[in-house]
């Protein structure tokens, strides 16, 4: 069929998301990287520049991508088990690896039971579907990953099942609690455990303490659920995320493989009824091919070594270097919002100051990512950079004697 | 938080499933795999069992999971670029893997363009979020995959948006173009290329031709997308899927790397244009990691395979041995849904002789699947069995000498 009146009216649409600021600009290719040496992390080479690069930008946090004992152990599940699974989980697309990586994360984040999807994106998707009732209520923090906005849709969730409080306000969150209509029997509690354009996290301490005045007021009570993507392995005096660094539990974990762990694939952490209820219900899990075996060998291989000297000694250098570029902001004059987290945001509280910045790093050699409205609200127009634990203090240094004035 | 009411709860719902024949049983876990050899295709072997399978419940068609070829890329492209990506695609998370596979895979089913997905599942999602407004009408066939049911939920389109026609009548197809609001701006017609319960194909020639009467209808008017999972490397001449078959193009293809391909991954096929608005706007392709460097190589890998002498000897015999498993099942005086393609259905039309029947099966080491109430509509229980290309002419046989009575 003719596809021109189509191709007209998405032009048309795009230029209007150009227009308001909101268009992505064309996307650069890595094309490969420089291994670290003695003062300088990994380079990366773009398609069509001469330079290497250091990435500011990367949520790869304990630097694992390249560790021999993941590529070793990727190649090895794939040789015994096949490139791709073949199947979906219950037709037999469940191996050895599949079910090895399930325990081994939620041992770690000290669930009962887990089960692995192939994003957090699908898994936030899958914990929806698997927990909506026309008597559940979601309520979620205003700055929530879209995955979980989305994840609210492809369940149905009606808008008068939601609740949204502003970000972080407890005062809020019990606001929505308190408007919680007295039919429902499910109220779910939905946050992220790190703010992915701030670096904050969620006090989860507060939020657990708070839902328990609620608990007996609904049938099946109030659950709370952290998608702690960029706590886990990155955050917690031993990596085990938000949940760690708060003292408090969470009654649901959900999490990713693809950030402090550098591979790829999501998981929800739970009770086993909950993550049974899981495998029968979310659609996301059932009607897809899981992660390939590789992925799995090589994740369960980064919680192994997040979890040994090896990823403490990892962990340390990360929160030594985050210290290093926090302080070294501060030295500059430079706001930032505090905390320990290796997402460091440089508020720059202007679009076309923002806009420049990034694109003197990148003349320099530095990746990073410019926030913008109406990514984020006007007034706090920020650059972000992620730190991780293969960079060197050279690497901060470099980074910081181009941001001053 | 105590989940014991909320445990309680779902433990009720989990036992309803049960109690409706629509529990999954436990998961069966695979241990491992025995190579080919000269009359017998791979075997396999499962945690708590101690004699070989043949899977004849596979979607790896063309049986290239364990090909040397996809094998190396994948630890190459590992090695080059890490295991993971550690950053979605427009935070630099592309690599070159990443842009050769879109090419590749456009240039494989004849479109301008194409961008992939961590699954199919997540491609229908994002074709969604691209292309619905409130002025969009979106019309599907009653059987069409669990993946484009949810993907009109996680876009939000209303029911009044939606018509669904008998599967694969064109007069009911009809009937809902005929009844497509005037005030609609835009009309996508969508279906499955091969439908996974069945193995039969949509009659993509005569979809096109009944679209095109009401093109100019509407202001952008009636696009055609087709979800050839199933088809693409497995079907048609040369393995161009289902579109080949039929000798006629739909205006969007989407489809996966993880049947015939054996690795895994999604994408969307199309113009220049459209494609560039999946990378704005769709969500499952902007806020989630994609897939590895590996899947992406391995994938490209079994593209070229495919398209290559090998690869048409692969397709010869996939097409050989479905024929000598649809002329055995005929003798055996076995009812089937007639048709070329590998998914051959075995109509049993009973819920007890069907489970007896995989039972017995897996008894003699051959794991299918069964299809009851109310996954396939009463009467209609069948077993699904799978051909792929690694089959031998003995597989096959040793499949036929246990079906009859
Ligand atoms: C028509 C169709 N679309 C999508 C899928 C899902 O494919 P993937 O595993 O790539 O998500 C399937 C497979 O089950 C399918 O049959
Ligand atoms: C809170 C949160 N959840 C989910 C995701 C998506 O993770 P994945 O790439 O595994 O889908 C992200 C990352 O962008 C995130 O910040």
């Amino acid at each position: 069929m003719a596809l021109e009146r189509l191709d007209a009216a998405l032009t048309v649409e795009l230029q209007h998301l150009k227009d308001e600021g909101r268009g992505k600009a064309p996307e650069r290719v890595i094309t490969g990287c420089l291994p670290p040496d003695a003062t300088h992390g990994r380079r990366y080479t773009l398609e069509g520049y001469d330079r290497p690069f250091l990435r500011m930008n990367s949520n790869s946090y304990l630097s694992l991508s390249f560790h021999p004992t993941l590529l070793e152990a990727a190649d090895q599940a794939g040789r015994r088990y096949g490139v791709g699974p073949g199947a979906v989980r219950f037709i037999d697309g469940t191996s050895t690896p599949h079910s090895a990586l399930e325990q081994r994360i939620a041992g770690f984040v000290g669930c009962p039971a887990a089960r692995i999807f192939n994003s957090a994106y699908t898994a936030n998707c899958g914990l929806a579907l698997t927990l909506a009732t026309s008597r559940t209520h979601w309520i979620g923090d205003q700055l929530n990953h879209n995955s979980i906005i989305r994840a609210m849709r492809i369940a149905g969730v009606p808008g008068a099942n939601k609740g949204i409080y502003r970000h972080n306000d407890m005062d809020d969150l019990r606001r929505c609690l308190d408007e919680v209509d007295p039919v429902m029997e499910r109220v779910v509690v939905i946050f992220d455990g790190i703010f992915s354009m701030r670096g904050d996290h969620a006090p989860i301490d507060r939020i657990v303490e708070l839902c328990r005045d609620y608990h007996d007021r609904f049938r099946d009570g109030v659950i709370t659920v952290v998608d702690d993507s960029h706590g886990i392995g990155a955050y917690g005096a031993t990596g085990r995320g938000t949940v760690e660094f708060c003292g408090a539990m969470a009654d649901i974990v959900v999490g990713t493989f693809g950030k402090a762990f550098g591979v790829n694939g999501g998981f929800i952490a739970a009770s086993a009824t909950i993550v049974e209820a899981v495998r029968q219900k979310a659609d996301t899990y059932i009607y897809t091919n899981p992660l390939g075996a590789a992925d799995c060998a090589a994740a369960a291989g980064a919680i192994d070594i997040c979890d040994s000297g090896e990823g403490l000694a990892l962990l340390a250098n990360l929160q030594r270097r985050t210290g290093q570029l926090r302080a070294g902001l501060a030295a500059l004059g430079l706001e930032s919002i505090p905390g320990p987290h290796p997402i460091v945001p440089l508020l720059v509280r202007d679009t076309t100051a923002t806009r420049r910045l990034v694109e003197r790093l990148f003349e320099h050699g530095v990746l990073a990512v410019g926030l913008t409205y109406p990514v984020v609200p006007q007034g706090d127009e920020t650059i972000r950079f992620q730190v991780n634990a293969g960079h060197t203090a050279d690497d901060i240094d470099f980074l910081l004697s181009h941001l001053g004035v």
